[in-house]
């Protein structure tokens, strides 16, 4: 199985250029396919990158920086032919979250430090991709992954109000210190900002919902110009008060190199951990739906250790952490790309746009990258999935609210990983009392079904009980329990009867809990059988000390022939 | 099920007070019986619990005084008719490894921390209990629990060689540190005190191996009367330098009530909830094994109640924290216990000591309670579970060593944490990647198995898959993975059936998978049909929003239906 899922390629080359795999049948067909895609994705992505800069706490032109070699990287190592990497508002709100409060208001900190994350994150990333331990992800449950991007959603909407407002507020700690502040505060509202951003969010809804196909995507330009054009004209930004994003310097980044002190790596760990498992899940997710729409696969591994190194790219060239973008991604594809190509096109199109029109941004209001977060995130807010995810199962709903209840009360950062412990002690307690069935035989068949729920033969001094869950340390002493509880209840019984027709694997905790319970039912009087035990279950087994004190004459190949042997037919 | 396994007695009175019921029917023989029995344990039990306590780095009486009221608690309240409270080996190190750093060489600090611990076992063991979530202890697997008991028993070993060679050892917080300056304070050996020590454990062995039956127990009592002798008579404390116990107080404890500040609190939680496990582990176990034996039962949240109960007696008289002793257990059982009334008896016979038998301790080397624990911990370490658990299963093997080598290298209480993440991650690991089978038909038959090890007929268009695990959230994108690249890899598939004999349930991340994938797969021009799927996972598909666009047409009740309805039978 594993062979047939994994890259048919052999040579390891391919397997981490994919470049080399669509560069070779590349044609000019294919090209004219990327430059549109990477046009339009362009387009999208110079106001984003902007927004999510500030968002994160960071100068408008570090969403610009981050937004061309991460690309190209990508672009080149990437399996996704249609993922847009680049800065994402889940990522950018992790960054200021785990930044913010190191930086103490110092900018130039806040840059540097960003760069070490995006460094952190590169490393942990490309170092999970080469020793293929992706499946760490995992952990984030997908009702844990909802309720944190819901509630995170939430924080990044109220972090934009202010920009929308026109109100400055300070840093707190705590998202509802900063709602009161607000609120407070309300009466500072600058009404023209209010009313340019209102107009910009009705524009973007405008085009979001009326304007069909790509020319719908156009609403984030469309405003940014008009912001532009409204301010440079009206002098909103002198006369009214009207906050701009200012002087944005033209040209590139220099080389930057992140700073590796003890204290620092120590401090930003936990919040790199997150963004490294965050910003993949949303990478990895939407890149695997698109690629299937075309039969085409992605590679999970080589996936993290194309966005490690994007991140890593981020790092040395004034950037801030990336990941693959959702709503990019979905443009992408639909406008057409092909290819690694077109990433590299939009990243080319970034470079133009901050060697030559950083000076139209000077005037560029706030309150208008605030509009495009907030309609961005807008329908990230899904309670929707709460509800089913609780109509579906209490646990899981639990998980659901513990972490959305939890980022929005405690942070981000300490919010997902309640989840995550949240979903472990879920998952160990439902499998800690698996259903268990004390059978009998249907009519005259070789059917063996629960006594509770059917009308079955059952004999005195036998016990028959299947297990409906693999044995594993969580479940053992409840196994142990349900047996022993039996055999007290039944002083009659002569033999016991485990049927592990659905045991798909035997820990080590449990191998030595059926040596105990051999013991303890001989002791009883009881005899200690096995039926329906699979193939590779007993080949494992075959390997441990309990089998050397199990007589194989107690091992039946089905509950039927057991009964059997046992002599009741 | 659950109905046969709880207590048969509808009651809550008699589910809370196990004495109601053995009371009822007590008889003089059976006090016989149970005097006999309290008689032997205490007399195992009066030199151990001062040598634990020392362990524990308290004075030796606190040791008694953990003897009394635990044990009358336990004996009204726990479901076992053997177990036999009070102070033990793994526990002593456990409450010295959290004590001793807050305490600093304070003795009087140590003490009063220790009711403060006692109680919060007490009330985290007693709330578990109560609110039935017992399973979490099922987290300490196995490996981890028997890799935990060797290191500590190794730590427990070291820790008694300065009494046992009479050199004086200053606190250290790691075990090889002190493990260094013993070795290079050697020349200090007071060899009078080895020799008594060395003589104790020569005793202590003799009795162990060749002496019968339960007078085999007495071995402690007599080196511990030779020691006061020997002592006493050639005044070898003063003359010699050999370390005593020196004065005990005679009586009972007064009333002492743990004080509760916050930060003691909050310093000493991850150690009281780390012996609230380890304890109740150790004692439920020991507990299940002997009652099985005479066809009993253990209610296991009535046993944390009881243990927890007994830990917040021993915080209010003195004590420090007890739990159920695995060899003093067996003595009871043996000597024929046969209620809680052998436990009330040897807590009188301690009260007894206490009055009258203390200035005999005065004059107790510590060199022969150091041999007392020695001999007693010397079996603990047990190098053939970590053979045996390896060759069953390397996974498993890992966590063993993973918690000995953390136990040892960075102490009891981060090393059993280690240990029990390293038991979840291995679980979600080895259930991350189940095992999945391409099946065809074998022959004619309505049975169908691995393609890739029978001979079987398959076709073209259509892939029928079997996944031998449940399905959440560690597996859901190794699901994924699986079916999208097989269909990648096959572009003329028109239908995919997912094979669920092996399921037992579906959560809510998993769910979620299904949904994407059915779409991915319509997407890509194949049909999803589900076959096999179990009554109680097909009932809460039911309720979810998959099922909603799933068509119940594509739902087979067996593989070979599924086959059938596709039109290639």
């Amino acid at each position: 199985m594993n062979s047939t899922v994994s890259n048919p390629k052999p040579a390891a080359l391919y397997r981490y250029l994919p470049v080399l795999e669509w560069g070779q049948t590349y044609s000019q067909q294919t090209f004219t396919n990327d430059l549109l895609a990477g046009l339009i994705v362009a387009i999208m992505l110079v106001p984003q990158s902007m927004a999510y800069a500030l968002l994160a706490g960071l100068p408008a032109q570090v969403g610009l920086y981050a937004s061309i070699a991460p690309l190209v990287i990508y672009g080149l190592l990437g399996t996704s032919r249609s993922l847009a990497v680049g800065p994402v508002a889940m990522v950018s709100l992790l960054v200021a979250a785990g930044v913010a409060p190191l930086a103490n208001g110092d900018v130039g900190q806040a840059i540097s430090l960003s760069l070490t994350l995006a460094l952190m994150i590169g490393i942990i990333q490309t170092g999970m991709g080469l020793l293929r331990v992706g499946f760490l992800v995992n952990f984030l449950s997908h009702p844990v992954l909802s309720a944190f991007t819901s509630a995170a959603a939430i924080l990044i909407g109220f972090s934009q109000l202010k920009s929308l407002l026109g109100i400055k507020v300070p840093r707190f700690e705590f998202f509802y210190e900063r709602l009161i502040y607000l609120l407070q505060h309300l009466a500072q509202t600058n009404w023209v900002t209010l009313g340019l951003g209102g107009l910009g969010i009705l524009i973007l809804l405008f085009f979001k919902q009326k304007v069909a196909g790509l020319w719908g995507k156009l609403g984030p330009l469309v405003i940014v110009v008009l912001g532009v054009v409204l301010v440079r004209f009206l002098s909103l930004d002198t006369a009214a008060g009207v906050q701009v994003v200012g002087q944005v310097p033209a040209g590139l980044s220099p080389l930057t190199v992140p700073s590796l002190t003890r204290e620092s790596l120590l401090a930003l760990l936990p919040i790199a951990t997150a963004i490294s498992m965050v910003g993949y899940m949303e990478s990895v997710s939407v890149a695997k739906s698109l690629a299937s729409k075309r039969r085409e696969k992605i590679d999970p591994d080589q996936e993290l250790i194309a966005l490690g190194l994007a991140n890593v790219g981020a790092a040395f060239t004034g950037g801030f952490p990336v990941t693959g973008g959702i709503s990019r991604s979905v443009v992408n594809f639909a406008a057409g790309s092909r290819s690694g190509m077109a990433s590299i096109v939009t990243a080319g199109l970034v470079v133009l746009t901050a060697l030559f029109l950083t000076p139209l941004f000077s005037h560029l209001p706030n309150t208008m990258l605030a509009a495009i977060i907030l309609v961005a995130v807008a329908n990230m807010v899904d309670f929707k999935t709460a509800v089913r995810v609780w109509r579906y199962n209490k646990g899981d709903g639990v998980a659901w609210w513990v972490t959305f209840v939890a980022v929005l009360a405690v942070g981000v950062e300490t919010g997902i990983l309640y989840g995550v412990a949240a979903s472990i002690l879920l998952f160990i307690w439902r499998t800690s009392r698996p259903h268990v069935a004390v059978v009998g035989r249907v009519g005259e068949s070789e059917i063996y079904r629960n006594v509770l729920r059917h009308e079955v033969q059952t004999w005195p001094e036998l016990i028959a009980m299947r297990i409906d869950q693999s044995l594993y340390f969580a479940n053992t002493k409840y196994l142990e329990d349900c047996v022993l509880g039996l055999i007290a209840d039944r002083p009659e019984v002569k033999d016991f009867v485990l049927i592990c027709t659905a045991v798909n694997f035997i820990d080590a905790s449990a191998v030595e809990t059926l040596e105990a319970l051999q013991v303890q039912l001989a002791d009883a009087g009881v005899t200690f059988h096995l039926a329906a035990v699979k193939g590779p279950v007993l080949d494992q087994l075959r390997q441990s000390e309990f089998w050397e004190h199990f007589d194989e004459a107690h091992l039946h190949f089905t509950t039927h022939e057991a009964m059997q042997a046992l002599g009741n037919i």
